[in-house]
This record gives C-alpha cells, sequence and structure tokens, in this order.
C-alpha cells in the first residue's frame, strides 16, 4: 500500500465486451498510476443488445487479461448505474478502493468529477472506428472476425460462456407474445 | 392439482389491450398444457401511450373472456419489469405457479429462459399485421373499428373503464407546464 | 361480468401458509361478493422465516384450495410492498381487477382505504390463537402436526415443493461467512 | 391558512431553468389561487443535457424570482418521478401541502389527476417556441443571448453556480472511456 | 439573495409533528443565518404510528408556523431516504438550495456531512423530555393535552387533516387478515 | 484460466472489517479452489453502527491483506442487497466471475444456493467469539486492543481513513434534530 493515495486512479467502461482499445488505455492509466480501478459500469444491465454481457462475466475478461499482461496494480469494481447522477460520484467512490484521479474522455463523466473536485486525466486515445465494443458485438452477429479486436482471454471467456450465442439470439427481430 | 408440473406451462405478454390474436395463443397453449400461467409483463406500467391499461384492467379483460371461452386451466399474474434481466427469469419463477415449459416467440425471453434451463416452444402464429396492440390502440384514437379485433368482453371491460376516452386524452401532444 | 362494480371487494394477506382461518374468511367474503380479489401481500419477499413461500407458491395454494371448495367468483393477484404508504392504495387499485369493498381488521390497511374513499367491512373472525400462519411454520419447524391447521391442497404444495425442508433450513442460528 | 383547502392550487413544471414563459403561468395562477404549490417534477434528474440543473438549484432560481416578484402565497416542492403512473398522483399529493386544482396542458397530467377527481385549469399560454428550456440551454451552448429569456435571479443564481459552464460540458460528444 | 451562500445553511428533522422544541431550534437558526434551509427527513414515509403525517402535511405545519413567526429567510425541502448513507450528503445536496452548514446534534447526520466538508454546528438545545414528536403522538392517542406542545398553526393543519383519528385508528392492534 | 469452472468458488462476508477468522477462511477456501470470488456483501451499507466501512474501503482491506498473504487466485465483488431473495441468487451469479461450490455456514445463504443447484460447503470453522466485526468495532468504540484481532494491512487502511474515529462517532446517542 502506497503511503498515501495520491496516485491511485480510476478509469470506468462498459466492456461490452474488453476489446484491444480498452487495453491500450487501461495499460496506459496503470503505467502511469500507483493502482487503477477499473470500474465495470452499468453493472446491472446484461442479455441486451447492447450490454449482452453480465458484470461477471466483464470480470473474468478484465481480470483474464491483465494476468497475460502481466498488469498487477489494478482492482476490478461493478459499478451499478443509479440514474441520478448527482449522487452518481459519490456512489462509485463507496464502491472502490481510494482514488484521486478520473481517466475519462467523457464530458459527462469529466464534469460530475470535476463538480466533486477530482483530478481529471485525458483517457489515452485509441482507433475508436475500428475498436469498438458496437463493432465488436456487430461481427459476433455476422459471423466476421470479432476475434482480431479483442485480447486473446476475452474470446476464450466468449466461448467457454458461448457468448457469440448469446450476441445473435439477443438480435433477432422484437416479437411480443 | 397434476402429480407434478411436468406439463405447467407458461406466456407472458403486455396485452395493452388483449386482442383476438393474444388469444388464439392462449387458446393453444392452454389446450396443450395442464396449466397455463398467463404472465402480464410491464405490470407497473399504465397511463402512457404505449401502455394505456392499468395490470388490474389486463386481468379483468383476460379473466372475463377466458370465462367466454371455456377455458378453465390458468392463472393470471401480473409481473412488474425489473429492467435487471440477469435476475428477471428468477423473479418471473418467484411470481407464478411452477412452470417448465415457456411459449414464446420473442428473442429476449426465449434466451433468458433457455440459459436458465427451462423448455421453450415457438408460440402458436397469428395475424400480426391485423391483430396488434398498437393497431388496436391506433383505432381507439381515430375512431376506427377497434372493437372486431378484441374479444367482446375486452370491449365491454374497456368501455366501462372509459379506456377509449382515456387513449385519447394520452396522445395529445406533449406540452409541459 | 356483473353490471357494475359495486359488489367486487378486496381481501389481502401474505399467506405464509393459507391456513384455515383464512379459507373461513374467503370463503365468507366470496358469499357476499360478486366477485372476490385475494391479494398476496408481501409478494417479493420469500425464503425468509417470516415469508418462506414466494408469491408462486401461495398462489397456487391458494387456487388449488378454491378450486376444492368449489369457490369460482375469485381473482388471485400478487401485490409487492412499495414501503412508501401513501401511494400503497393506488398501487393495490392498478394492479387488481375493480373493487368497491376491503374486508380488513388491520388499523393501518383500513385507515388507508377509508382515506381513499373505500368501504371497508370487517373481516370474519377465527380462532386466532390456532390458526396462524406463525402456528403453522412453528409446527413445520419441530416436526409438530401443521396439517390439520391448512387446507388439503395446502399440505399438497408444501410437499411437493418441499416446504417442511425450506422452513427448517430457513430456521437455523444465523452464522456470518 | 385559509378556511379550507379549495382556493389551493398546485402547477409542475421541470424548470430547466425556469423562464419568463414559466413565471407569466406561475403569476397568474398565483393571483387566482389562495395558495399555489409549484412543483418541481423530475426532481431527481441533473448533470444531463435536457435537466442540467438539480432541483435545489432550480428551487432556489425559483424562490428568488417569486421574492421578487412580491409574490407569496406559494410553497415549493421537489417532486420526485417515480416512473409508475398509477401512484403518481398520490405521490404528488403526499409531498405538497393539499390542493385541489391542477393547473395543465400537458394531457398526459390532465388525464391523471382528472381519473383521481381533482379539478383541471389549463395553464395561461405563453410564447412557446421563444419561451421554452431547450431555447434557453441552446443559447448558453452556443454563447447567444439567454439571459433575455429567463429572469434577473435566473441569470444571477446560473452565475453563480456556473450553470453555463455545466451546460457546454454536459454537450459534448459522448465517448466512452 | 446574498452575495454568496457562506451563511446559507441546513437543519433536518422528521417533524412528525412540528412541535415547540422544533420551533426553538429553527428560530435560533435562522436568525443566525442568511438563509435557512428546513429540510422534512424521511419524506416518502407516511400513515405509520411513527411517521403519521406525509411530508405535505408537514410541509403545510412549518410554512403556516414560520409565517405565524414572522421568519422569512428560509426554504421548506421534503427530502426522501435512500437507505444508502454514502450518497445521503450527495443526495441531500442535490434537493437543497445551497447551504454551507449544517445545524445538528445526531451523530450520524454530524459524521456524515463532515466527511464531506461541511462546517456542523451544535443545534440549540430545549427540553427534549417534554418536547418531541414521540410525546406529541402518545398524548393524541391517549386524548391528553398535546396542543400545548405544538404551535397554534400546527394544531389547526392538525385538525383540518383529522390527524388525530389517523395517529388513533395507526395505533391499534396490528391482526392481519 | 482453468479449462471449466468446475473449480471456480464463492465466499460471501460483509467485513466490518475483515479480521483473522475471515482470513482463516478464505485461505483455507482459495487453497482448495481454482479460483474463489470474494463477495463483499451489504455492499451499498456503510456509516453505520453495524456497517461503518463503505464496500470500496472493505475492498481495500481484503485486496491489500491478500497481496501480504501472497493470495493470489482470487477476485472480490461488491454486491448490493437486493431485499428479494428470490433473485438474490441470481444477482451474485450476474456480479461475479462463474463458480460452482460455495461455502457457507448461514442457513439463509446455503438454503438459497442449494435451491439454485449450487455446490455448498461448510466454511472453515474459526474461533467466533474472539473473532468478530462486532467484537472489532466494540473495541474500537473503547479504545480496547482492536488491532490484534485484524491483519496489519487491515489496521493500516483503518488508520488512513480514520476508521476507528468513524466507529467512535456513529456509536454516540441517536438525538434527532
Amino acid at each position: 500500500m502506497a503511503d498515501d493515495f495520491s496516485r491511485y486512479s480510476l478509469v470506468i467502461g462498459r466492456f461490452q465486451p474488453l476489446h484491444l482499445g480498452h487495453m491500450d488505455v487501461i495499460r496506459k492509466c496503470a503505467e502511469e498510476s500507483d493502482h487503477l480501478t477499473i470500474g465495470i459500469g452499468s453493472a446491472q444491465y446484461s442479455h441486451t443488445v447492447e450490454n449482452p454481457f453480465t458484470a461477471g462475466e466483464r470480470y473474468l475478461m478484465i481480470e483474464e487479461t491483465l494476468k497475460d499482461e502481466g498488469i498487477k496494480n489494478y482492482s476490478i469494481v461493478p459499478v451499478e448505474d443509479l440514474n441520478r447522477y448527482s449522487v452518481w460520484v459519490s456512489h462509485v467512490v463507496s464502491m472502490c478502493p481510494p482514488f484521486n484521479t478520473v481517466y475519462s474522455n467523457n464530458p459527462f463523466t469529466k464534469r460530475l468529477f470535476t463538480e466533486a473536485g477530482f483530478e481529471i486525466k485525458a483517457s489515452p486515445l485509441y482507433n475508436r472506428s475500428v475498436y469498438s465494443g458496437t463493432e465488436v458485438r456487430r461481427r459476433m452477429e455476422s459471423d466476421g472476425d470479432w476475434r482480431s479486436l479483442v485480447p486473446p482471454a476475452v474470446a476464450e471467456v466468449i466461448e467457454k460462456i458461448d457468448g457469440v450465442g448469446r450476441v445473435k439470439s439477443l438480435s433477432g427481430k422484437d416479437a411480443e407474445l
């Protein structure tokens, strides 16, 4: 444990699923920090087209990938949405180990943490047109090459839980009754 | 009560309102089952354009129609949405009498119950371009012939609760303050 | 369906489990009414010492017993607690078929429905020292004669779902971790 | 306190932020009433593009403006959305001082309060193409003249809390992680 | 509006009902402050033995009493409990006009606001053995002299809403079904 | 990652705070498992006498202690209570990496996971009269020797966050207003 938490930081994403762009961000943030908390946002959602994987499945994807990469100074925390943004920062703070810096390019996240007195740093950039959860899910649905967009451990987890089957079955037309 | 619950089934719909297409499904599912639970989905919603009727009003529509049809081997259960899909099957199970088979054509419902180990059967088909809640509500709004799309008991309930008046008043332009 | 809902009534209980005292009440209320809605209160609770059975299990107990008794003019509706009593009557009303009269001896229930303009009638009396959910559960726990306190269909349901096993296992001393 | 609450009324808005059109409505409703409750709707939302200000900030805007105008016969009440419309009227009633009349042009609000037995009066009209929360926020974002659309006290509150900075920062493109 | 919010303060109570001890506190806090926000805690609860009155009824009691006393520099805000204490301060802040000082003798309230960086001042003392909500409700129940414990406007509100009838009816023995 | 999740297990506690008895359990469970998920129960509670520490603070205590002990095959997951026990197992499953075995001596936890088809193993025993969260908090309150009951890293975390100050301030008499 460091003497204080001054170089403890936070990065939050939905990780539906974790892809190589996310990993660029996590790798660089972890390097710059004594300790990095990786918040899994929208933790209570799963089994929808936009959020196919549970928080626990996403936790396993991140943990196995970081183990493969040899990154050790991190915690993973599922964070449920509250949809009451005035208390969201307090909620995140209560669920996570201490942190002083937040990495984000999201204006909403940046504003909330700034108003609460946290230091904000821009997330490292990556090619968002290639690496995105939407693109990974689109390729899963259409039998495209989604594996090249994600770390090997993520592909392994998705296979073990039949993630492609889930993505495909959720994308069917919605027919009530 | 049957010796076991092996031929107890479930069908879920929003029934806004119950129409003749729904009744085709319910009639056939009830015939194939020892017992059929009819789940009224999105039970907490009412008084909106998409969900004008309360769960209790929908309950009465279904009950009166099944009485008219002479169907007896059913239960009706209002089921509130939880918007936390990983627990939705457990929630439905806890609210309903036991069942082993789920009738559904909805990919989302089918996936969730399949992952939880239930047997899924396709719902019987009906002409969805004619029989749909949306169409019934559209005709109510425009003084069209909605009565021919619903069972007589449904029309009677809707008249008793001034359902057409509600549908019309909700469809006005939304003007704040 | 009656011409109006003037003789439609409501009775609410937790039914953990349904016992012969409850049945006295239901039988008399159903006789006095065109239609009786039986609300299963605290519907979201189960698997605790006070509330061992799910709403769906309680639904089945009631339904099978009424079938045995030949009572037909009823609906069964699981009603979740909201713990926001100012809106509780509206919540019950929205979940249940229409009713004008409420049978209750509970001061809280009586006050809330009275303030909302409903007619309140006292529930028929029964011997509460013998017939109570607490006593039934106590006998289950201690291998006493609980069967004589409940209708035969309730005993049958409890056996099918291993209800005694559940009551016994929940009553163990609470030891964290 | 009046002898009874017959001329106590309610008007509800989101007030994101309070503008001169809102004030026309409030001024006229307060004149016609012994007492006017001003409900701040969607009270739990803030820090989004559509709902940038907290309920407390909106409370201060209204209170300071009414003080400037010399209006005294009012209460201000933040009202959280419940998204369960069948109980919404009961919820509003429980949070607000007594009222018998509701001012509204919103079909949804009018229908719900009408079904619950309240008197509905149309809100006084104002020029909605000029005075709207959307237009005020649009001008804040683009450095336009938003001050001429709001009462002086609202402009002062917005400056003190850096409201324009918040609106601008929230309107950035949403980039996850 | 003051130039800044440095002398804006908050006091929170349940006010079930407002009594003369509460008024001593409010009077002194209002004198020491530019502006005092009076938070009505546990706003969503009502119709129970401990919390008989709705937030709206409590709002009216406070407002009418302060009008009688000539106190003007205050806001009244119903605050719902969240039962998630790590976010409670943020929740209160979001619902209330700005404040920097919190008056409280409650260790829990003091700790939460202290950790969040607010200035805490001890509430003025009053005779808690005589003036307490519990004592007022006890006297209502037993036809004792409750009026001498509350401001005249509170007694008037309680009479208009039949508050004594409600307290008495809620205190009956709880008999299920 | 193991070939399958057959030796992945779960243990859940509140850890208010983590003590040496907990560590005996965690150490033995981790030894017997390929992977152990440590669920932090009642994650949303903090700042009360029974639950003084946030989930994030408890997370840090566990993580630092396991690092000191050289245990590596674990995940830590804060799990919020839902108070709807029929869905609790599904909720836990959705938040945690996969597991097949649950370590517990708690009858309630054992029953719920047994009904859901999980393998239950008894938690290893430890001296509960000496090692308990209640005893640790009692000693904090009375300036007793609490440090000897917890791992060194836990004592260090508690000092850094002034945990003793919090426990003491929360234990004061509760005085409203």
